[in-house]
């Protein structure tokens, strides 16, 4: 660290010390437990907080201090979690992921997670151990702006859509499946669940005749009934909508409502007008509607897979007008949702996601590119995800501790692959099946400007490739930009320097490439991750870190287990 | 301690280490992971050891220093394994009692059990914590005579018999109904398995017509094929028996064969010839059977279901005499088992499993004695069971680190009660349904003689007592009676000190009591409770305590959780 980089590092703790004092601190106790609901109208086991499902939305400023005081109620289970969006500046033990930023709370003990909220946004937290998001542990947050600030957008009202797919194959279940010789997979949700909500047995539109489905009739009262979005006419809301999918990306409209995309992963973009948008795993957004509609109808808010063949009933509710009754149904049919494998569509969506005017720009060169090819492999036999060759396996210790306290038999010392050959032919599944298992760290000097090129390809059938949407902790990176086929040197040309988005999570296409730029100035060790769960648990990841040295206060609940309780027990003797 | 008793203490660690010295040690390496089994020909995940279920059986012989590497291979549970039967006589932190002797292993970590069995018998292993053990966390330990040494009976051979049972519902369903209000009782079990094998779908003796289920049609290779036993004409065999049911008591009987029961629970009996012989969760015998009967034939060994009104059918196996085919099924119905609510016949079985001559009698006096009174009850509407009023609520810091470092946050300091209101009504409801959690510890002086009268009573619904078998950790006790109604001062009288049975594990007949005595002579911390793994969640137990200050050498692998993790990094700063 230069003398000049170290002073601004004093200025920065110091401004970050002072804000801190200002801030006002918002306390939760939480319970994390199992519970029957029936969110699809089928009863299940799911994971709640405080016997909410999904969990209590946190509403808070920007600035303000979060203490959520987190007790495990579960039985035999650990667990951890993960706050969406949020860099954890200052706190990287407070980012929630076992294996990585903390070790898992055991039953019966209780985390105590404290960390700033320093900026606006659509935010959500989730499990992030096993399976457990699959498991139902998620839900909103949301931060607004400090007192006295205004958004660059005008609202009157705002309505907050969690959107989920649901299984009822215990998570449990669905990991030994992905555990398993052969594979089991998952396969496709049973439903879709907008705020906890969905319907398995019964459409709300099965008099449109596009479903098999009985009409469901709701008193109202049922777990499984729609959450309605109750508006008044002729004004304008605010949608927070956000995608904690285990696996399906969606695309979501509202009948005869255009849409005005104002906010994506917490930061502002140029107002883009859209019939439908898509959302996969991991993003969220903001988009305006206004009431202009035939104050006497409600309409239909339907939500429905995309980027796989669908084989999930649409999820729906009803945009209420409250000039009329609630119960009355939409007159014509939910939205279409788009041909499943319009890739074009979607490519179009994302390009056209830009950075409001006034967003921080990226720095005009990169110190570093990683270029991340994602392949499925076998590994003695069992299906894996891998990145350059390499599917990531947890330690038993987190890296935050062993990074810090040089713990060196932790993970692998040697640092994973930053490309792969150039004879990889990225349009056939691997001519060599066979990957390995590693769990090696990308180590970043700080405020290194890094760029990453995800790099997708042919799965192990032919003529498949997936979406992948890979979520970032830590840090927003600029999306560069999206491609087609083998990303090459000419490409960094059509780099979109100047008002490319600000996200957390992007989606690499089929057989397309996605480039992302960050400066890696977060002191930590950061996930970095496809945000389909059943891959992550497959290997689907890479562990980057940063500036660990500067990383003070662990507090020492993170560090109760594997060689960073041994070590502090070594020292002394019973 | 007097002079006299650290001299004797000295000596007596003097021999435990020469002992230990000249001792073979057996080492293990050991993954826990979840698998896909049929082990009673459905399809169900199950909790094994190296991909076994049940997990290997090891063999030993009495003095060898047994030591197993167990690697937790699950995904976001923890996991702990107890050696049901061994004392654990020096090495308590070895008893794998998660929150009692140890931190539960968390997922991708190893712990290391050393210890010495010291004694030759039939016992066997099973996971203790949450319902792990009914997920098919269980396998068989039998440890031999040392070189050299005879049993006190002649055999040819022997036969092992694990015995279980089994529920479609996991492992984690049945806890989350435990653990609901209103409570969803687990049920009666789908089946019965006998070394992990049990038939769901069909019967072996279907042609003998008390049965609607079809003739099972095995080639033999199924995982749900009964294990047959072959044995040859007219020898004798030692039929090693144990129940690790999660919920049922059993009677087991063969074909036209007549046992002779000669071990309980690793200790040697009295002969005793039995038709059929009781077994419940927690205990284990051998029998010797002598195949004298027609050796043209086959017999049924038969499994059946007492104590509760049964709903599962009776488990299955072939006694084959090698002199004719194995796969000819015996000529006459299985044996047909005992009626369920036929106590009168149970406690008469009961009261003849008597010592061995030779065998240590007990002493003359207990220096104190603690009455136990179970009950059923309700604390916030959740269904629990209590002893004195108390539902144990396992603390997320094991005693024995706790009480080591006099942690005293860790856990209930008072006492719990040792006795109970002499005006409660054992043969009714209870009259004020709601009990309490605690967590508090029965400590007692070391060597201090302990009786125990376990008191049963009528549970939350009128006219109904259940069976409890008792299964005390790191000792046997003298089983001295078993009595009707409610132990009164004169009861003591009846006391058998002259050849009661040294068992670790002793029922409690309905609406009954019974009474042990032992020697607190172990130093450390030890789970006394019921051994329906079901009723132990739902608060079923105690725990005792003595000369936690002598004991030396816990690995700090079992105390990196809770406090105690918490208490060393304390001591340094990060």
């Amino acid at each position: 660290m230069s003398l000049k980089a170290l002073y601004l590092w004093f200025i920065f703790l110091g401004f970050y010390h002072l804000s801190v004092a200002a801030a006002k601190v918002r306390h939760f106790k939480w319970d994390v437990q199992y519970m029957y609901r029936t969110p699809d109208c089928l009863e299940h086991a799911v994971m709640g907080i405080n016997g909410q499902f999904p969990g209590p939305t946190i509403r808070a400023q920007a600035g303000d201090t979060l203490h959520i005081e987190l007790t495990n109620k579960l039985s035999t289970e650990g667990v951890v979690i993960h706050w969406h969006g949020i860099r954890q500046l200052g706190t990287p033990w407070a980012d929630g992921t076992a294996s990585i930023s903390q070790c898992a709370i055991n039953p019966g003990e209780t985390f105590h997670y404290r960390y700033k909220v320093d900026r606006p946004g659509t935010y959500f937290y989730h499990g992030h151990y096993g399976m457990q998001r699959s498991a139902g542990l998620y839900g909103s947050l949301i931060v607004d702006l400090p007192e006295g600030q205004k958004e660059p957008f005008h609202y009157d009202g705002e309505l907050n859509l969690l959107l989920s797919d649901w299984w009822h194959k215990s998570a449990h279940d669905q990991e030994l499946g992905l555990s398993s010789n052969p594979l089991r997979w998952i396969g496709e949700p049973q439903s879709l669940l907008i705020n906890g909500r969905g319907q398995f047995n019964c459409s709300m539109a099965a008099g449109f005749g596009n479903t098999t489905l009985p009409q469901c009739k709701f008193r109202g009262n049922e777990e499984c009934a729609p959450q309605i979005l109750h508006v008044l006419p002729n004004k304008t809301y605010r949608l927070r909508i956000a995608s904690t999918t285990a696996l399906a990306s969606l695309n979501l409209a509202i009948g005869n409502h255009k849409m005005v995309v104002v906010e994506a992963d917490g930061n502002n973009v140029q107002p883009l007008a859209v019939d439908k948008i898509d959302i996969y795993s991991g993003e969220s957004y903001s988009v305006l509607i206004t009431t202009d509609q035939d104050p006497k109808k409600n309409y239909w808010v339907s939500v429905g897979v995309i980027g796989r063949e669908p084989k999930t009933p649409q999820g729906l509710t009803i945009l209420h007008y409250q000039t009329t009754t609630a119960s009355k149904l939409p007159t014509s049919p939910p939205p279409i949702t788009p041909r499943w494998n319009d890739y074009a569509r979607g490519k179009a969506f994302a390009g056209k996601v830009l950075a409001l005017m006034g967003t921080p720009q990226p720095p005009k060169y990169a110190n570093r590119r990683v270029i991340l090819l994602n392949t499925q492999n076998k590994i003695n036999g069992f299906t894996k995800w891998a990145i350059n060759n390499v599917s990531l396996t947890l330690p038993s210790t987190p890296y935050l501790g062993s990074l810090k306290f040089g713990l060196k038999t932790a993970f692998d010392q040697k640092s994973p692959p930053e490309n792969f050959s150039p004879e990889y032919d990225i349009m056939s599944p691997p001519a060599n099946p066979n990957s390995k298992t590693g769990n090696g760290v990308y180590m970043f000097k700080l405020n290194t400007v890094v760029d990453v090129i995800l790099q997708n390809a042919n799965s192990l059938s032919a003529n498949v490739s997936e979406i992948h949407p890979w979520h970032l902790h830590g840090h927003d990176f600029w999306v560069l930009g999206y491609g087609d086929g083998k990303f090459s040197a000419g490409d960094e040309k059509k780099f979109n320097l100047k008002n490319p988005p600000l996200k957390n999570t992007a989606v690499i296409f089929p057989y397309g490439w996605t480039a992302l730029r960050f400066k890696a100035d977060n002191p930590g060790v950061w996930a970095f991750h496809c945000h389909i769960e059943p891959h992550l648990h497959m290997g689907m990841g890479v562990i980057f870190a940063e500036g660990v040295q500067y990383v003070r206060r662990i507090p020492e609940e993170a560090l109760t287990c594997g060689l960073t309780a041994k070590m502090f027990l070594n020292r002394e003797h019973n």
